[in-house]
């Protein structure tokens, strides 16, 4: 569980909803199903449009990625590559076959097969690059599925309030009635921008976050596969996937941040 | 017919009908003629004025590419072209001559013709990118197209209840009339904002990713018929061409998406 | 005369006017000189000042630009360079030089004038290329001077505005008076957005379809030039020449657009 | 003096100005010295916060640069370096030492000083676009500078209207001083969006315009340079150096505009 | 401490508050607990919600690099630069060996152990400008989290304020209470600007000023180092380290700004 997520997206809902108690009014007044289901169906159904059926209904499988912490122990992974730069110098590349069932990342594996099994380094270069891009693609969908989303949703709010506006104003004479209404209306464009930038942006953010850390990951694992298959000194190759860290998580420090 | 953007669009508008319904108006209240004219054919108007004459009465044509779902199989595509590189391999490039009359698409035929003909890799290679950039070029104008007209039509929703202000202002004596005649003047914005982020956007955003994913299944085809030409290994081409596709698409895993 | 440009503002026009109209309003309300004083003319000098005066001045230029329908006969140019190419072939390079008279076009001719006289292709590409990328230079200031104008002129209008309602609400004891002055006050916003929405944005808009139209046309000249230069197969040449057009206007359609 | 430049701003300020005394409003109204300080050294206190204190304070130079027409003689620059080719060609490149002290642009004498000097091309080549892009970043402070307060002017113009509007209705009993005070929190609104778009943002394009003009020039000196360092025909560099003036610019037309 | 910015963030709050007692309001209408608490910690679980717990949690260090003057004294880093070019000339490489010690800026003295080391030219280029291009991504982060923290604050200001608006307009009997309780739901909009414009978006450019200001004089490092490698004449050296500096801070003027 991303206790930063969910606690930022929690958090912000209950410091909403307290500053609404703190007034002294009623919770109640902030709610509205119409309201709601105008805001988020509304312009789920644009999205809907804009996309493939299968991205929008598929939308759930992003918030995981959003929810779950993806480990990444750089550390581990530098170390990884490292001791097996070392082997691969003392005994030899085709040593590397043994040790490749116990490695979990499916990318590093399938890129250590290629330096053993002999392939050109211009092709294995080509196809891990390849691969990244491909995977930064798909990830993009995600990211701007969100980020029209959050465009649309405050849109939806506004739609929502004229829908309403409309309504009061062609039957004005219940002058009691006129402040009510007019509450039930701006309730969908706070619901919008509460959609929007509680909510999606935040998403889209960490998205977007989640994306530029698996690149770095993905760029380290690359540099590595490449210094083990051209036999380079293990300790060069250490200092140098530690530059793809900050400072402050290397062995030695050697820069400022 | 595309089930998603039809349904998008149509849910959408039997949303917002729905809330006008549950909130007790009556519906005639957000149907106004003049406000529809305003909004659609004013700001398509201003679209006329910015685009050659044929592509604005031509926009109907990417509105078919909208509606209809491409079906790119890119699984059988690429079981296509490794079928080709085996063959070409076996019995040479010059046995893919009969093949060629079955294969539907015309930029994989007139790309694999090339290899048949033995024009040189790198001819082969410009012209196939050209042609890609040429129809990447003219997909954009359909983008922009549609993207333009969404910033314009909300602009002219504003000039429509601007108008309806006015005409209202310059005579308050009628109290009476102030709310209808606002309640009017609102609903050319409504429909401005409803034509914009219910329909145009997503339209823009369905062209997008319509564009890429054509680009892509392109960018497949581009490698399969250089790979065949300078006979490459029809599994490792396999290989090379899944990484393409999302893993989920893949035969056998390799990595995390 | 672009019928196009000029019947989208037209018809923009007419379509404010008729609506105005039909809502039952007098037209002389929606006319006022100072307020189309204010936006137009603050705006613009706005842009003389954010401009090279000679630029500001010489804006008519661009409008003609955009008015005049620029006959760019792509199929025409094709087939002259095809000819070209195919009397080089047969007759040496010499032979276009009597040629070279009947070309109209200034770039064209010039270009074919470097090959004729017998100059490296490397200096002919970097000097055609050079050319057009300071004639694109030259129009993106024309688009940008129409598109920094259509930012300014809204806020120009809401200026206005903002300069009525200080009036009017200084002086609130007339109530009747307020309507009115209201709604000479909106027009200027009116204005504002009229003219950015349906005037400048429409011209930006087609100064840079134009300007793409214009840049793609050199780009066939360009490569028919370097081929002709180069002796390609004039049947060749004409394939990739006419990649450069959608698959509509080629003699045989060979891809989907 | 830049005549354009002060002759937009102050026609911008007279429009406005006259529009107000023709609406038969008073010009004090419009007058505010609280709202002007807010406007201005409020996005000015921002941008100092933003900035380094030395190019806050020094932003005047950018003023000077936006006032001061900038004579490139373009045509004069041609002309020399024209001539140098030619001596150069003659006299050898030797001869140039003599004439350097009379060469003007510092930008120009240190590079054709390195040609004397028997400087390499390839490191010459490398010092000028060197120094050309340090000018450009330079320049682009300059830009952004402007760009930047441009965007917070009329923020804080809405800041000076929400303090004005609380304390106005915080005390609402006094009806009649609503009106009034209404009118003086607008008028900083009003005085966001001048500063902001008659002011701040045309001398944002102004310095763009400038700072292209100056690269474009620094382009036609690299050229020069380096063409008559490597001994080309003089009239063949004209006829390029030309190209980087607009045909009706030229001696002889070539191309259209 | 950074004079500039300490002094623009508090001479802007000063104008601010300044500005309403010069209008006779109290400054207690302007303080509101529950908005400044919406408006800044509604906005931060939004960013919590956005970014990684850590980066979210130690954006203090952010505050530290703008808070705090970073002494790049480019003049002395070119001194330095330039002697050590002199005595590698003289003394060879190894001798700079025994004044690394006295390198304080780490990036320096890892580059020039490289040197010493005899670390091949190409190796040093890729290691130094890949950490430049790490440490880059860094600070981008930062900026990025205060730039979007900008977006989104000021979206916090106009929730709250719908919040206000809301409760009060479902509650409009008691008209005496609605200036005072609008006066309240505008404060938080307020702030939201406030924050915005006057906290956040400093912060956001200082950073981005800060970084490239660091990425400089890394350059300036990256082209010392190579040249001393290469056995530069350190008088070139010299000359060339300049030009990164604008004219007026160099020995002796050589070209305008």
């Amino acid at each position: 569980m991303d206790i930063g997520t969910l606690g930022g997206l929690i958090g912000g809902f209950f410091l909403i909803a307290g500053s609404i108690v703190a007034a002294g009014n009623p919770l109640y007044l902030y709610g509205d199903i119409a309201s709601f289901i105008i805001v988020l169906f509304g312009s789920f159904a644009a999205m809907i449009a804009a996309s493939p059926l299968q991205r929008s209904l598929g939308f759930v499988k992003f918030l995981k990625i959003v929810m779950n912490v993806q480990v990444f122990n750089k550390e581990a992974i530098i170390t990884q590559l490292v001791g097996f730069a070392d082997s691969a110098r003392k005994e030899g590349l085709l040593s590397l076959d043994d040790a490749l069932g116990d490695v979990e990342d499916d990318f590093l594996r399938s890129g250590l097969r290629l330096v053993v099994d002999g392939t050109d380094p211009d092709v294995i270069k080509k196809i891990l690059y390849g691969n990244v891009s491909m995977i930064d693609a798909r990830h993009q969908k995600g990211i701007d599925f969100f980020g029209n989303w959050a465009k649309i949703a405050p849109a939806f709010g506004m739609i929502g309030t004229l829908l309403g506006l409309i309504g009061m104003m062609a039957n004005l004479e219940d002058v009691a009635s006129i402040g009510p209404n007019m509450a039930v209306a701006l309730v969908t464009t706070l619901y919008g921008s509460i959609t929007a930038n509680l909510v999606l942006l935040p998403i889209q953010f960490k998205l977007e976050d989640r994306n530029s850390e698996e690149l770095l990951v993905k760029e380290i694992m690359i540099q590595g596969i490449l210094s083990i298959q051209s036999g380079d000194n293990p300790r060069i190759l250490e200092d140098k996937l530690y530059t793809y860290l900050p400072p402050a998580d290397r062995p030695q420090k050697s820069e400022s941040d």
